[in-house]
């Protein structure tokens, strides 16, 4: 096991009518806020209604921005920036899953600095402070409302880029499983993929001796296989979606890679086929893995083959690890596929056109490889991508 | 699942050599600081020496309070509190087991009020405020170096009581496994005890639909159980060490009953044990638990099938789940046994001549019950004491 550091300091306030409280948990922090979400199917929920009704409760006035689109744009960003600097913000509230709680972290950090954010996201610079962040989340999937991090988009050039800070971390995140009754099936899947990959990415690790940590990803992987399949079958299984929007954050939380070395490879790979063809991160998640997998698999077959048994219920065959492998990754594409998702880039509607021009940007910016399970240089991405044909 | 609220702002600093950090994360708060520690052997093994050469490299003063004991004693928090109020101390170090850490919170809460601290362990009032508490921990066991409690036993009466407070929380905690090379091995087998009891307390609950909690403490059991035959064989093994010690503050750190109600009875009655009797608190629970669950097995004999076969690897009978619980409980016993623990309060010289006043005291307070997995009335506490006969 690896040395590490680990405090996550969110405040989860979870259950039924939970978003009731997010006047008080704001108002402990500012009365002046950024109201952030995404499309108008918040107001179309009642849920807007109900925030900020809790809002008015507290006595907090709030400047609202909506519009954030999936793989939010930095365009949106620099605009809430400008507002939050106008106005004398001092808490930018996301309401919304993923891309809104993001696009809420970028603002945060831009508002408290002269120069452009964007900058965090190319490398130049960390940052040093920001706005205090909360969010009422409204899918699992990102596990952005208890993480260090934001993806952002820019709209000049397709480039999808990631900063992590501590300061980000969100001070309080608000999650009612209700929420999710009305969620589309493609959304549920796409943040089931996402939450799954959140989890392989810890996962697959050359770090040796982790036993600890490896049966609670195992544990989180197993409710999520399981507990998606019973929402897809009734969306108003309250218990199977708290157990699922809970294992969703505590999958990106931190806790699960105390102690090791995660990939993000496929992650990485995910973000320059999203950034040029704007498809959700979780469908192109789905892709890239298995692909990823079939790649890797020589790395260490043991660890494929724990992940086979314990995780998929594969019969271990202790003179074949390798079939054992290969089955268990036979069974995540079956898994994908049974939410409704494709496993090949044809079902994303990527062609061959621009492979290696993703394959140069993914290992761009100077590092030359991606992921660290097994280092990937612009061939080895390239040949996963031809994989995932 | 039940509503909850999750926030642990402990920092943790896990790893080889980094007891040579806690000046650093001790200066953060203060440079005037009450150095808290047990017996002396944290100067035989060289501890002592290393913290505070750190501490003096970060300009940090320090008063010493050594002498706690196992079931700490309100009298050395007196006179901790008293320090405190005298010096002008702005945080407590607690450089030890869970005792040292459990009385550096009751100082910690004690020094900044008029009154006497062991009102709030009596459940009158609550602290509103306490001094930061840090940790450099030396045995995987209470949990306390992340959690929310703290356990006195006041030397008149032999009345052992609980506070649990956010408040409490220690700021950060340092967590180095190779402390662990030359813990006596008895007090391994009770640490590990101790954590297994904590994950007992929560797994058995009368809540329906807890899959993913369920399964995550399921993992942290598996972990336990491994890991400290591992220790046990080799106690220089740092992986090993290293997987039980952070399972053990996992254990006890809120996020496994969130969504939950847990038990707790063995832990009162395992109080008023070593509340008269001064055994080792894992000691103790090693015999109260497999008392506990012979008496309670009927409530819910499905889980206890499934923590058989999910921990222990016991066989399913599908038709027959009571034999599974039961062949689960003797793998319980099995496995303290296994450390060098008894299963029977003869093990720890407890007669029969004081059952009635412990089932009595332990009752006691105007609850007239303990537990929640099943609410025990006095005559059940003295079954089950009879039980562990």
């Amino acid at each position: 096991m690896e040395n590490f550091d680990f405090r996550n300091p969110t405040k989860i306030v979870f259950g039924k009518g939970t978003e009731s409280r997010v006047g008080a948990e704001t108002a402990a922090y500012s009365k002046k806020i950024l109201l952030h979400y995404g499309s108008g199917s918040i107001k179309a929920s009642g849920l807007y209604g109900r925030v900020t009704a809790s809002l008015k409760a507290a006595g907090v006035e709030w400047t609202e921005l909506g519009g954030v689109v999936p793989n939010p744009r930095l365009s949106l960003v620099r605009e809430g920036v400008r507002l939050c600097k106008e106005k004398g913000i001092g808490l930018v509230l996301a309401v919304g899953g993923g891309s809104v709680i993001d696009s809420a972290k970028a603002i945060a950090m831009g508002a408290v600095i002269d120069g452009d954010v964007w900058d965090f996201y190319l490398g130049k610079g960390e940052p040093k402070e920001a706005l205090p962040v909360g969010t009422v989340l409204t899918i699992p999937a990102a596990g952005s409302e208890s993480s260090t991090g934001t993806v952002i988009t820019n709209d000049e050039g397709q480039l999808k880029r990631a900063v992590n800070s501590d300061l980000i971390y969100p001070r309080f995140s608000i999650l009612n499983p209700e929420l999710c009754f009305t969620l589309p099936r493609f959304q549920v899947a796409c943040g089931a993929a996402d939450i799954m990959a959140h989890l392989m990415e810890r996962y697959f690790t050359t770090v040796r001796n982790v036993e600890f940590t490896d049966r609670l990803i195992e544990a989180t992987m197993k409710t999520v296989a399981r507990q998606v399949a019973l929402v897809l079958a009734d969306q108003k299984d309250y218990d199977a979606w708290a157990d699922l929007m809970w294992a969703g954050t505590v999958a990106h939380n931190n806790l699960l890679n105390t102690g090791r070395i995660g990939d993000w490879a496929s992650h990485d790979i995910e973000h320059e086929i999203s950034g040029i063809y704007d498809v959700a991160h979780g469908a192109g998640l789905a892709v890239v893995f298995p692909a990823w997998m079939k790649h890797t698999l020589e790395t260490d077959v043991d660890r494929f083959a724990q992940w086979a048994v314990r995780v998929w219920n594969v019969e271990n065959d202790f003179r074949n690890p390798e079939a054992v492998a290969r089955e268990g990754i036979r069974r995540l594409e079956a898994f994908f596929r049974s939410m409704g998702l494709g496993t090949k880039l044809g079902d994303l509607k990527v062609g061959t056109d621009r492979l290696d021009e993703m394959a140069g940007k993914c290992v761009g910016g100077g590092r030359g490889t991606v992921g660290n399970f097994v280092k990937l240089n612009r061939a080895a991405v390239r040949k996963i991508l031809e994989l995932a044909l």
